[in-house]
């Protein structure tokens, strides 16, 4: 077998036999195959696209790249959740503790912000203390003991995706639906779950900003994880407009831990959160319908027991549980500065990607893999779309560390809202499910 | 300027300008630009084509990645052929003295063979003694000297080409119009012509088996030599079946002496022969028209002033010249063997690219750049397309050394030929001009 002739096969649109795909993801492991060769078939497969059986066939191969868990042994469905990236979007912080305390393991592997969207991991580090570099094995000794644990991607975890997402990254192959559905999937997939709601973001804060394109790769992920023996759903969310208040890593975890402490507002984060806790405990067979399962997630939250969940895993994994609790002691930005609105009315529309943008430049993101990031600064929305607006009164309030990073993100802020007249039409929060 | 950016422009299906062209040319000759992005990118042009300006400005860009002649002060048009290359095409052998026999200079770097077909270089080698690894300044006062000059690809010309085409030659990005294009008009372009004919093969022994990928291919390079303010023209000629009779490069070297001695068959050898040289002086402002220089070529050649620049060649570049007057001076194969025909009748074809391949299987040509080959082997065919046959009668004879290479040459070589009851419809040997 020869990697050109795979090469040339992509390149003429024809497909894949799973021995090939095993071949070239072999041969980016092991370096046998070089990387202008490997760039060559990921552009061909850019434009040529991938079939569910390809897709399935590179999943398998980068899941099996590397190590993957066997959680076989622990008493209970393993469930975990996947967001495609938004601005604010924080569910992953909520929903581990719910899940968890709703008698699912969750075993969560995420990762960092990039560009305008934050991450996972960002967010729990800023709870002072939180490790999430854990060892596979005090990764599961976490999960065991509290049902749930978060961490950061491990060079044992599919190195062959570590490798191939590194080339596509500085080649322009990144953006393609098959690619990156294998990518996540491959992941997921070697956490050693048996179910996984997938929340397919789509607007003009998703990488996707078309509802049919979140949709084809939302059909795709669903597809591979069937193939692949889970239950797997995707639900298509709306990224029009940041989820809930807060964007900004300790911002967030502590919009987080108020909902967590019984607060339900923001209405979209809870509702959001309750719709994908509800996935969770039916496709893990906790509750025998999505509405009895959201049921149980606003009890939990209602009762203390995922916050209960959540104060054990963050001292498990070595953080400060009175943040539980105390929100003031997580890092606090020095100087605040209140965005007025200059007219009356009706938020229309948030420009969801510019207030992403507009956080990290006050220090809450990274342009680059290896940027540094202040987990203390960010934005807190008072209006959203739909919100009416008196003239002179706070849209957001920006918290900020350093003066001169007050400017630029201003100047975006500025930008960002459009008050109009009338009371906008109503985006849905959840555009469509596909199982 | 970032490549990836560029590279995503591509992928994306947008033009490139031409300072971001000249770029890409600059960072692949100096390697600022790494591979694996360079494939991409090349993967991205095959896949979404490029516009004549993008082809212009990558010809520029590897034209003047390195040196050009200037044979500004040679006394005459200077004037060359470009073939796409086929089987049994050894027009170049016969061009060049006819050309500079008619007043022309003929600057002309030419490959080597690769695949199922021959290269002009290889022929010429077998000519004992014949370098063709003159310096450029050697080049230029054999030019000066006798009117052409046959040498190979110098480090010196178009490095940023070299460079491009070994990593397509590896990636599956050899095959596109625009990328074959630049590569052959930058190189021709940098030998300081005035004028160029291409001969874009077509037909089942040519790298393009359908007449009208030819002709865009063809469309492509003469609009680029126009861009160039070069006059081009291109003929569309036929590669249905092996060029001439001898197929081989000492055999082939043989058939072009004796027709420098006044032989003027085998017929489509001679006509295509006179055809391009027609344009060649028309092109050249030799003659006032193609049909005229038709006829200079062959009193050139019938007068034997083609033969005597060709013998003056031979010896400038270290050849034996008197391997024009008497052709056991060439490399002679030490076996030969007929392959006759089973059933009488007319040949209504020759499968071209397995004659070649056969060839290739008794040692006349290479499968990698760096193979070994064997001058005097090859096949010599006494039948063409529309031939009558009768059964046993002699439709070819394989030459060659090794025994051990007969068998697997013989098996291809019993599927070439097509006897059928009727005289076959004629393929034109021009099947078109694109000026």
């Amino acid at each position: 077998m020869r990697a050109i002739d795979i090469i040339r096969r992509k390149r003429e649109g024809g497909e894949h036999s799973a021995e090939e795909i095993a071949f070239l993801v072999a041969g980016a492991s092991s370096g046998s195959i070089p990387d202008y060769q490997l760039a060559a078939w990921l552009m061909a497969v850019v434009l040529r696209g991938l079939s569910a059986s390809e897709m399935a066939a590179l999943t398998q191969a980068m899941l099996h790249s590397g190590a993957t868990l066997d959680l076989s042994s622990l008493p209970g469905p393993k469930v975990d959740k996947h967001s495609t990236g938004g601005v604010g979007d924080k569910t992953s912080l909520l929903l581990a503790p719910i899940a968890a305390a709703g008698g699912l393991f969750v075993p969560m592997i995420s990762g960092r912000g990039l560009g305008h969207t934050g991450g996972t991991l960002d967010k729990l580090e800023s709870i002072p203390g939180f490790r999430t570099d854990l060892s596979l094995e005090k990764f599961r000794s976490v999960l065991a003991a509290c049902g749930c644990a978060m961490i950061g991607q491990t060079a044992e975890i599919a190195p062959a995706d570590k490798k191939l997402y590194a080339l596509r990254d500085v080649t322009a192959t990144v953006e393609s639906p098959g690619l990156i559905c294998a990518s996540i999937m491959s992941k997921k997939l070697a956490e050693g779950i048996d179910a996984l709601v997938l929340d397919v973001k789509t607007g003009s804060g998703a990488f996707m900003k078309r509802p049919e394109d979140s949709a084809h790769l939302a059909g795709l992920m669903v597809e591979t994880g069937r193939r692949m023996g889970k239950r797997t759903a995707a639900l298509i969310t709306d990224m029009d407009q940041p989820l809930g208040s807060a964007v900004g890593n300790a911002l967030e975890a502590s919009e987080c831990l108020a909902m967590l402490r019984g607060r339900t507002t923001p209405a979209d984060l809870y509702e959001l959160t309750l719709e994908l806790a509800g996935w969770m405990f039916f496709l893990g067979k906790k509750s025998p319908s999505v509405d009895v399962g959201r049921q149980l997630a606003a009890d939990l939250l209602a009762g203390g027991k995922a916050l209960a969940v959540m104060r054990k895993m963050i001292e498990l994994q070595g953080g400060d549980p009175a943040v539980c609790e105390d929100p003031e002691k997580l890092p606090l930005a020095r100087h605040q500065r209140e965005f007025k609105a200059a007219t009356g009315g009706f938020v229309s529309a948030i420009a969801c990607e510019q207030v992403g943008v507009a956080a990290s430049l006050l220090g809450a993101g990274r342009q680059k893999a290896e940027d540094a990031i202040d987990p203390a600064v960010g934005l807190v929305l008072h209006k959203k779309v739909g919100g009416a607006v008196k003239a002179g009164e706070a849209l957001c309030t920006l918290h900020y560390n350093e003066e001169s990073r007050l400017p630029p993100a201003m100047k975006l802020i500025e930008q960002c809202f459009t008050i109009a007249p009338a009371h906008p039409q109503a985006r849905p929060l959840v555009h469509g499910v596909i199982e």
